[in-house]
């Protein structure tokens, strides 16, 4: 079994005992309302899900992250994962206090204030998104936070809620049932889209080098035009039903937000999946890119920056169906180009696996093409008014 | 680009000059005919198709080769090549002596003889094939070896003629034509058979992740009941006009026999591939086996055993076509099986790739279907009245 990221899986959940002493002296802790968003990033970093952190970043680390993509200590962590409150909120607290988090009037964490600092929002989008264009969501994003940030340890009280309880696991959880299943090499597959012929091609390719295939779609916040959560969750139980085979499949949510940072986030996603326990992760073309802020291979690039990362990167092309293959394909394996090729008559003969071509048909109102998904999956999605958020 | 095995393309073709002073004194040297498979070795040594190799083995070197799959120097090679010679050659020829090597009348090449020892055929094939059982082609093979053989350099003063020069290159020529394409990774195929779908699927999997696919099949004396050379050429060129990029496949032929050595031979044909300047080398179920003689997945285990080979094994399962599916699978990625699963009521879902089902459809004169075999392919076959050794 592959390593947690640092060597160990954090575990910052209360047992019992400690539970009921932050319990009985909750009144007097100074309280912070949360967003959901900050809910699920408390319950991960409880749950191991973003180990090594045991909670939100200090300045130091946050400063490491922003400028060499690596913690203090010199792992690699490309994501600020922080915790910001307001003006008000920040004269009330002091460095060596614990204060209570709580979301929708529900005590979620307690936490030591380890650090308390202001930032600079421009240099902040600058560092992690590679821009200030607030076109892009992570940027709108982070002009939005609140102007200082708490630094410190959590420990979880109690997680809110998950919405989809059975495909809801914990690193531990995970890992437990690879052991179960025998598999020794994981693949972890990264997605916010329903499943078009592309992902289950790739998906399908990579698990013929290893035990088995974890995919691990994000379930939270995204942008407008992406699909809802259902209905990803929903087109993915009826594939693996009925295209794959369930002692090689398996299928868990990730429960956090798109940050859209495109390469940084690719690591990020990695990461992640090596504390689920995957040994092997999928990155296709533009991975958690948005528009064109990003390279479309910029995501696969960053790898070669972090040969100490572990989980093996799996770096995919860009695929289409070909008819005259008769298979997916793409720009190396398949010479049957229509608009370059005179000896193809066919200018049909490519069907482009895109969650904007799906995207245009269902908008439309066209019939989706069965190369392109498959119709089980297409009559779940048809089955909704309107599947995008 | 990979360094050839043992670090040095070996070179043992004869400039004009040195070329010219031992045609002088060519009838001077004891002559010894050797079979074209010989010749063909021969050819093969010099030209760095078997670096480190610089000419036949001798008794040190062979002994290390059975017994620990190594050179006396610690290289890994697991395939003896080596020269018999009659018991009269023998006593004619000294240590120390150069000899003639000829096929056909045509004068190939010098050899200094270092070592002339005599040998055990029972133990070299228990060793080498894992078997005495004469029903192993290569158990045969050795028991009509001649009794004596004959280590040292050669010099190679003219190949024998190439059936097929346009595909006939020497490891400094691919290594040249890589270098012009741009090609970085190169993964090279090996094959004794007519392309099938099955054998397309793979090639065009791990050039996904690769910038060039090298497809070199075995020319050369092979069993009955393989197909003919002339089959084999056309039908991969037929396949690389209609299917592939040009700018990403090559064809060259690799004239040596095939062994049936199952795990040894593999290691041995990725060391000629990575002579040739490959970085990658794909093996099937059950590589250069021959009937059940080999676990078919031994020629991909032994590689364990050789973790400073350089050349980089990709490993793949047996492959089938699944129509529910609509492409090429394997009992990882497909739930689709006829006569296990009851909701899978069609028993023709699953067309197997195989070599030996090709064959009987041949042999039987009946419709070889389009997800077994490419159209094109399948007419080039039908041309032959025979297209079988």
């Amino acid at each position: 079994m592959i390593n947690p990221h640092g060597g160990n899986l954090i575990n910052r959940v209360l047992e019992d005992s400690a539970k009921e002493n932050v319990l009985n002296e909750k009144e007097e802790l100074f309280g912070i309302d949360v967003t959901l968003q900050r809910a699920k990033e408390i319950e991960n970093i409880a749950t191991g899900v973003y180990s090594p952190l045991e909670g939100f970043l200090n300045q130091n680390d946050l400063e490491n992250v922003m400028n060499s993509k690596r913690l203090s200590n010199d792992l690699a962590w490309t994501i600020p994962i922080i915790l910001d409150i307001t003006t008000e909120e920040a004269k009330k607290i002091s460095v060596g206090d614990i204060v209570r988090l709580s979301y929708a009037n529900q005590f979620i964490a307690s936490m030591e204030v380890e650090d308390k600092y202001t930032f600079n929002k421009e240099e902040l989008a600058e560092k992690v998104y590679g821009t200030n264009d607030t076109h892009h969501p992570g940027v709108i994003e982070t002009f939005n936070l609140k102007d200082t940030l708490l630094g410190g340890k959590i420990n979880l009280v109690d997680p809110y809620e998950s919405l989809y309880p059975r495909y809801h696991m914990s690193p531990a959880e995970t890992r437990k049932s690879f052991e179960e299943r025998g598999w020794k090499t994981i693949v972890g597959f990264q997605t916010r889209n329903v499943p078009h012929v592309g992902h289950e091609y790739v998906q399908k390719t990579a698990l013929t080098f290893v035990d088995g295939l974890f995919i691990n779609p994000v379930i939270g916040r995204k942008k407008s035009g992406d699909f809802k959560d259902d209905v990803i969750i929903e087109t993915y139980r009826v594939l693996i039903d009925n295209y794959y085979l369930k002692e090689r499949a398996m299928l868990a949510i990730l429960q956090t937000e798109m940050r859209y940072a495109g390469p940084r986030e690719a690591i990020f996603h990695a990461i992640i999946r090596k504390n689920y326990g995957c040994t092997h992760f999928i990155l296709g073309r533009d991975h958690a890119g948005v528009s064109n802020f990003y390279p479309p291979y910029a995501a696969q690039e960053i790898f070669e920056k972090f040969p100490d990362l572990e989980i093996s990167p799996l770096f995919f092309p860009s695929f289409f169906y070909c008819r005259t293959c008769g298979s997916s394909a793409n720009d190396k394996t398949c010479p049957h180009a229509p608009s370059q090729n005179l000896e193809c008559p066919d200018p049909e003969v490519r069907v482009e696996f895109s969650g904007t071509k799906l995207r245009d048909i269902l908008l439309k109102g066209e019939k989706l093409p069965p190369e392109l998904i498959r119709p089980e999956v297409a009559d779940v999605i048809l089955k909704w008014e309107n599947p995008f958020v």
